[in-house]
């Protein structure tokens, strides 16, 4: 299916309108059906909705493996995805607006909103994977460079998955989070392992993005944009690296900098 | 309470590493209940909380009307907005993630995707406000001015109330359609008849952006990106102005012509 259409529009430039044609995006609902029953609609870019699919039901745990999804089925005409599972979380509707308040006390889970998100997102406590200043520019620009359509319609989210020699996948998608899920889609589908790897993204680091970067277990994050407090408090819980501003040759390095070779200052955080 | 956070950073520039202080946007969960019932939490800009969750309660329809708001409150320690109203909705939760499934033939309604959007959306059939491309480029640079937040932490949306003589509000907001909710609560706190104004926004018209400026009741919605297919379907439908990409001298003007003064090429869309 097409991801963004061509439209007769009206252009004012040099004082006067004319007539033109324009690309615009196309945004679609996916309805995602699980055993027959009607689960949840997302406005998404209509490309790799099986991808997207998976990708969403897995990481956030409705679907516990992707092993336990015997059939998956993507009707074009309504936008339906349908889904045939032997294992399903029922709780997910109850919970996924929940507020999360912390039982315990310490510091530990402070940064968590909502109790799905807490119940299923794990600490990364090692170091898989490291990455130069060198590296964090190249999948930036390379990152970049794939985003033909973000160029030409100006109006999509990108993501790349990556290892320090370069892109493996890269994803867009109107809806920011849906990107991230059609990466991790496409590894549970060809059995890449996550864990090793790099998110490279093109929008802010918010803190839905960090909780969906965590729930793929990833360790570091790459953005171009600015992230936001509470995403960095979870990233420090959570011990991912989350660099934002990767703009010409700088960066901002916020959290967890043992990914990241090179002589620091000590102790910044 | 304070939106952004000034906390310690590793910056890598100059092919070095040094630590550095840095601002960054705060983000924060806004719990909602009505009548003493836990209803929603929205994550978003810790700041004119009452206006948002007045805003996003009548734009939706959960309340029908201000008028039934009887007393609202807001908790900043623990980020609750407490409302007491006299008339509620029930049927938001079911609804809000039904999908929509025209009932009836015809163009109308094809771009709605969810049955609460359908229900709650009116068709706006007046010109109530013209602009002239000089007002478009105005606003837009007003709104770029008022927006100190963005220019300084790179990570909230801003959106701005105006008439053709410039701002008559204008807010900020990590979350897109929350900056949408300040503004129309402020303007229901305030008696501002919203119908004969003018929206301009700071980042792309998604199909949630429009259904939003529709259901506040705007004719008319101004922006520095791009729109989607779906958000103009949309636009088209409920018979509101959506233009875009408005940088240096140029726009994009892709529905509803009518309300943008000057000479322009006939029957394009």
């Amino acid at each position: 299916m097409k991801q963004d259409k061509v439209r007769k529009i009206i252009r004012f430039e040099k004082g006067a309108f004319i007539e033109k044609e324009d690309r615009v995006v196309v945004e679609q609902p996916a309805t995602i059906k699980i055993n027959g029953k009607e689960f949840i609609t997302i406005v998404c870019s209509p490309d790799k909705m099986e991808e997207m699919a998976i990708g969403f039901l897995v990481s956030e745990r409705i679907i516990p493996n992707f092993k336990d999804i015997q059939d998956i089925r993507v009707e074009e005409k309504t936008g339906t995805v349908h889904i045939t599972a032997k294992k399903v979380y029922p709780f997910f509707e109850q919970l996924q607006n929940k507020r999360f308040i912390s039982s315990c006390c310490g510091m530990s889970r402070q940064g968590f909103v909502f109790a799905h998100d807490a119940m299923i997102a794990k600490k990364m406590t090692e170091v898989r994977v490291t990455l130069t200043p060198e590296n964090c520019f190249q999948l930036m620009k390379e990152m970049g460079e794939s985003a033909e359509m973000f160029k030409q319609t100006g109006g999509v989210h990108n993501a790349a998955l990556c290892d320090a020699n370069g892109i493996i996948v890269s994803r867009m998608d109107i809806g920011r989070h849906n990107a991230l899920d059609k990466i991790y889609g496409y590894c549970l589908m060809n059995d890449i392992d996550i864990r090793d790897k790099v998110i490279v993204f093109s929008g802010r680091i918010s803190s839905e993005i960090l909780m969906k970067v965590a729930k793929i277990g990833c360790e570091i994050v790459l953005s171009k944009s600015a992230p936001t407090e509470l995403a960095l408090t979870l990233a420090e819980d959570l011990g991912i690296t989350a660099i934002g501003f990767i703009r010409g040759n700088s960066f901002n390095l916020y959290t967890h900098p043992e990914r990241i070779v090179g002589e620091k200052p000590k102790e910044v955080f």
